[in-house]
C-alpha cells in the first residue's frame, strides 16, 4: 500500500570527522521517502522554496516517490548546518533557516486521503494532527517525534500520540517524554499514551521495540566505514514503515522484520553524506546486509 | 574443566538511586568465581586480610568454589567505596583502600597447575602475566583489563595480550587501548596484539563480539529492576568462561551461547546489591533467561 509522508525537504551543510557537504539534500520526508521507495510507492506532502533545483526532484521522481503534495512557495527552502564530533549519535546544530517550512500548512491532495499508511516525521505536533484530520481511515499512523516538541508543545504531542499506531523516538526523546529514567517503564508510560508499539532508536546501539508482544532488541552492525549520521533516524523510519506498507502484516514477527529493515536501509545510509548511498542502493544489497545482520544476531538454543 | 581466576576480593560500599550498601562481599574474583560457578569448578587465589568473615568463606564453599587459593594476609581487606548516578553504565570511585591487595602477589598452589582455564581478572598486568609463568599449558586463557593499566601500563598489558586467548573489554577501553575511535577498527587492532576474541561489554546496550568467524551482537536484556550495575562485568566473564569451560568448545557457536550466558548472569547479578542474586539463583532460572534472550533477539529470514 502507498504510504503518505508528511515532513521536511531541506538543503544540508554537514561537517563530520570524515568530510564536509555543502547544501545538500536532505530532510525528514526526504529521507524517509528515498528509503521507503524501495518497498512500496510514497506520497510526499512537503515544502521547498523557488530555489530547489529540478535534479533533486527528479531523483525523487526516478524513485517513484509521488510529488504531487509537494508544495513550491515562494522564498528559500529550509536549511540546516550541523556538525557531528566522533560520537556520532549527537549532532551539533549550528544554525537553522526555517525560510519556507516556517509557514508550512499541510495541504493534503485529494488524491492521496485515502493512503492507507501515514508517516508523520518529525514536525509541530498541531501540523500533525492537521495531516490526520485530512485522510480517512489510514490502517496504520506512525509518527516521530523530538525534544522541541516533548519540552514546548506537551499537550498537543499527547493529542497526536493518541492517535498514533506507533511511534518511533529516540532513546533520551523516550525518557523525556515519560519523564522516567528506565527505559522499560519509559516505554510502558509512552504507550499508555497511544502507541500500541514504540520503537526506540539508539544509534550504533540498534533498537528496541516495546509492543503488545514483549519486546525486540535489534542489533546495529558495528560500521567500519561509517562518514555522515544525517537521515539516519528518517532511513530507518523509511525502511520501517515502508515493510510495513508494502506487507500490511503488523503482527509482531512482521514489525520485527521491518525494524531490520530500518537498520539495514540506516545502515547503507550512513556510509555517505547526503542521501548518495540510497541513489546507488540496490534490492540485492539489501537483502545481502539483511542476511548480515541475521548472521549478526543469531545465536543457537541452550 | 576447572578454571582458575586470579583476581581481587573486597568489601564495597555502594550507593545507587535505589539504595545503598555497606562493606558488603565484592571484587573482581568473586563475582567471576561466584557466576561460574554455575557452570563449572572454580578455583580461587585471592588475598583477603585477617577481617574477612568466615560466612563469606562459606557462601563461595557451599557454591564449590576451591579456596586452597586465597591468602590471608595480616591486615585488612580490599576495601572500594563508589556511587551510581541514573546512568548505571559508569561508577563514580569515591574511595579505594587497597590494603592487603597492596601487595598480593598471586602464588599459584601445586593442585592448581595444570588448570586448563585460566581468568585473569583485572589486576595490574605484570601480576598476570606472573600468573601465566605459574600453570602448564592452559587450554583458554581469557583476560579483563582496564582504563587505568592501559594508560599506566601499557607495554607491560601488550606484553600480557600477547599470551591472552581472549579478551572481556568494556567499550570505552577498546577504543583507549586501540587509539582508534572507529569500534570495529578498534577491535581489529585489539585482537592483532594477540587474543583472537575479543568480547567487548556494552554494559545496557549488550556484548560484541570479534573473532575469526566475524561479528557477534548480543543483546541487553532491557532491565525493569536494576539495583547495583557493581560486578555486571565479572559475573558477565564468570557466566562467559564458566559455559566455555564446561563444554571444552570453544567454536563459534560456543563463543555466542557463552556470551549469551554471560549476559544472563550479570542481568540477574544487577537486580540486587552485591552478589545477593546469585545467592538464590537456580540453573532452572538461568535456562528460563536465556530463552528470554533468544525471545528477544528473535527475528526470521526475510
Amino acid at each position: 500500500m502507498s504510504i503518505l509522508v508528511v515532513g521536511s525537504v531541506a538543503f544540508d551543510t554537514v561537517t563530520t570527522p570524515f568530510g564536509q557537504a555543502t547544501e545538500v539534500l536532505g530532510g525528514s520526508a526526504t529521507y524517509f521517502a528515498a528509503a521507503a521507495s524501495f518497498f512500496t510507492d510514497v506520497r510526499m506532502v512537503a515544502v521547498v522554496g523557488k530555489d530547489f533545483p529540478e535534479e533533486h526532484l527528479d531523483f525523487l521522481r526516478k524513485r517513484n516517490v509521488d510529488l504531487r503534495g509537494l508544495q513550491r512557495a515562494p522564498g528559500k527552502t529550509f536549511r540546516w548546518v550541523g556538525e557531528y564530533g566522533f560520537d556520532l549519535n549527537e549532532a551539533r546544530t549550528l544554525d537553522t533557516q526555517l525560510n519556507v517550512f516556517a509557514d508550512f500548512a499541510p495541504a493534503i491532495p485529494e488524491e492521496y486521503r485515502d493512503s492507507e499508511v501515514v508517516f508523520l516525521a518529525n514536525i509541530d505536533p498541531d501540523l500533525q494532527r492537521e495531516v490526520l484530520s485530512q485522510v480517512r481511515r489510514p490502517a496504520l499512523i506512525a509518527a516521530d517525534t523530538m525534544n522541541y516538541w516533548i519540552k514546548g508543545k506537551p499537550d498537543s504531542l499527547r493529542q497526536t500520540l493518541a492517535m498514533v499506531d506507533m511511534l518511533v523516538i529516540n532513546e533520551a526523546e523516550t525518557r523525556q517524554l515519560a519523564g522516567e529514567p528506565n527505559l522499560v517503564h519509559a516505554a510502558q508510560k509512552v504507550r499508555a499514551l497511544g502507541p500500541r508499539a514504540v520503537v526506540i532508536k539508539r544509534g550504533e546501539y540498534g533498537a528496541l521495540l516495546f509492543n503488545e508482544g514483549g519486546w525486540f532488541s535489534a542489533p546495529a552492525l558495528p560500521l567500519e566505514a561509517i562518514r555522515d549520521p544525517t537521515g539516519a533516524g528518517d532511513t530507518f523510519a523509511g525502511g520501517f514503515v515502508g515493510s510495513l506498507a508494502s506487507s500490511m502484516n503488523f503482527a509482531d514477527a512482521a514489525v520485527r522484520k521491518a525494524i531490520i529493515l530500518g537498520s539495514v536501509m540506516a545502515s547503507f545510509n550512513v556510509e555517505a553524506f547526503s542521501l548518495d548511498r540510497l541513489r546507488t542502493l540496490t534490492v540485492e544489497e539489501i537483502e545481502a546486509r539483511y542476511r548480515v545482520f541475521k548472521r549478526l544476531a543469531q545465536f543457537e538454543d541452550l
